[in-house]
């Protein structure tokens, strides 16, 4: 039966990689990563830097499985979604029932930590249940982008005995009260302007974008005096790349002292 | 100036160090870890066994800063998390300034991630505020046990589009209806019987000890069903190793689904 390695390779710097994430791709017979095709070329060379990395001078090969198109602005979120990771079962199973030969590994590389706000784990779930290809998979944790703003900033997620609270930039605009206290990471904020931007100023901000590369923007402080700031590097991001990946922890007046 | 890294060694499984870690631990003229020095001598041994790993046939230096008593029942928590964290300062500082020479470089191990309820990083920045020792450091994150329980489940921790509470027993117990929907990352459950025990058994569970170890011990399922299994397999490690690291993920019953 195929196996395949499910490996969370970080968000950029290979350096992050850890060593079994390097041994999995080494015994790997072919590497997976999936091709948004949506001009961030500069994600695809970062993968293949990545597998330079990791397997130095020996040859391999990496599939690129185009995305699947996704209904941007759909009026059922949810059934969207689903919808949308059925399609890439079966692209991903074709990919799988191609190029993973009988008794061979391959080795699925996975953007930060397949464990947060990403779907390959749930497309690889719905593959085994529909039984349409047999194989097995294990998952190799990477380091994730809120673990990497956190270590830029120097800054220790939780306040002490304090919880963390991980949420998308969609859902903290449905409820900005939820970043008034406590600590508050807020990951996929796409929006132009920010969520950030219409929050109470006397919160504190720590924002990274594109962090781990040698683009990587870091700003921290009193919101209210820094938001124009960030809004400012948001922009020159996105004009000087095309995309932003953007991320920030949020903490609560209570816990500024 | 002395240079300290702050480098987080993930959380048993020496494999599971990134590759700049190994660098830092590599270049460093010296390391420190913390001996909490309460018989969880397997806890110093795997620590040698990360830098064993790291470094190979090489000699090092592993200095071991003795643990600063803590009061385990104080009447102010916070205060006393704040008394602790100042002899703390103490120690680490005399510890840096007696270890690291001048123009050298320090390694400091630290379980897991250091931004996750590690009290590292605030003792560094107590004492680079103080000013007592000149001392610069950099942070690598570590893969974290919130992420190994995850990866061994196989799961994602947060539901589609939803957000993900990283938050303490100590807090779950006050606020339990907190784990009745989304998901919910409890950390140091210290309690003989655990806070999950009185939760709504339909809440799915997963749960792990020992993770990343050979004696590692995954449960997954619904609440009702298997927390006695899991209470009994707390009790079992408690006895054979004289201390227990376990995690779990609760998610709400929406989203059992």
């Amino acid at each position: 039966m195929p196996h395949l390695s499910v490996v969370g390779i970080g968000i950029g710097n290979p350096e992050h990689l850890t060593l079994e994430a390097v041994r999995a791709l080494r015994d790997a017979d072919v590497l997976f990563a999936v091709d948004k095709g949506d001009g961030r070329d500069g994600l695809m060379a970062v993968r293949k830097a990545v597998c330079d990395r990791a397997l130095g001078d020996r040859p391999y090969r990496l599939v690129a499985i185009p995305e699947v198109p996704r209904d941007r602005a759909p009026k059922d979120y949810d059934a969207a979604v689903r919808e949308w990771h059925a399609a890439r079962a079966e692209a991903y199973a074709d990919a799988f029932a191609r190029e993973i030969g009988e008794g061979a590994r391959g080795a699925f590389l996975v953007w930060g930590d397949p464990a947060l706000y990403d779907s390959t784990l749930r497309i690889l779930d719905r593959i085994a249940d529909q039984g349409r290809i047999p194989l097995t998979y294990e998952v190799l944790p990477g380091i994730s982008s809120v673990q990497l703003l956190a270590a830029r900033h120097r800054t220790v997620l939780n306040g002490i005995g304090e919880a963390v609270h991980v949420t998308t930039g969609r859902r903290l605009l449905k409820r900005p009260e939820a970043a008034q206290s406590g600590s508050t990471v807020v990951m996929l904020d796409g929006a132009p302007e920010a969520v950030f931007a219409a929050l109470d100023p006397d919160l504190a901000i720590y924002w990274g974008a594109y962090l781990g590369s040698a683009d990587e923007m870091l700003v921290a402080g009193r919101l209210g005096d820094v938001a124009s700031e960030i809004l400012r590097l948001r922009r020159t991001g996105r004009a000087q790349h095309g995309w932003i990946m953007d991320i920030y922890l949020l903490r609560g007046v209570s816990e500024l002292a």
